[in-house]
């Protein structure tokens, strides 16, 4: 029996293999902060899993509450039309689980102000 | 005459005009944190202004120093391939302006801190 809480990282997804090292880093983050939290990576396209994919495999590890964080800076079509048709997809086939999505992350405030901070600091290194 | 450093967020672009509503908000957060910087977004595709356009401004402007911050998750071929050669081209069409390019927001330990923050307070408030 697996993790009854659960977090997928859900990216865009790219053909360079290397696209996916930020998210396996944040994957491993998360695991180091919350040792009972099964997370996983998933994408929209060009890279595997699948966000229907990974919740299938937690799902059937015995996950009951899954969050979908989509790790996006701008919400465009992708996440305004595609995401919500996946997410009530994974619902669908999942009746006895509960998913949740947020916002993206780029919309967040402390992750704005974190790429800010970095930029002040980058800018202030090029003396 | 405009300031003398500059900062430039650049993005990837998307088809939907409120995709860049994030990195919107990163630039008014860039300016109340330094108003003597000039602060200006732009984009690979899909979008303007150009990197090279706004480059080009800012050069008009009097900017001596620009530091250009990709604000990317991933580094992919766009980043690896495409952004150097438009720096580089920058460069060369402003040979009296310092251009300095950072790495990738999504490899900043502090931004993958707060995007991983914010997905523990997700799945907290998923109760």
């Amino acid at each position: 029996m697996g993790a009854a809480r659960a977090i997928v990282l859900f990216g865009h997804g790219a053909r360079d293999a290397r696209w996916r090292e930020p998210f396996d880093r944040l994957q491993a983050r998360l695991v180091a902060l919350q040792p009972d939290v099964a997370v996983r990576v998933a994408f929209l396209e060009l890279m595997a899993p699948s966000l229907a994919e990974a919740v299938d495999e937690l799902a059937s590890a015995g996950a009951q509450r899954i969050t979908v964080v989509p790790v996006f800076f701008g919400v465009g079509g992708h996440l305004r039309r595609d995401f919500p048709v996946l997410v009530e997809d994974c619902r669908a086939k999942h009746p006895g689980v509960e998913i949740q999505a947020t916002g993206a992350v780029g919309e967040v405030d402390s992750v704005l102000d974190a790429i800010a901070g970095f930029c002040v600091g980058a800018m202030s290194r090029h003396a």
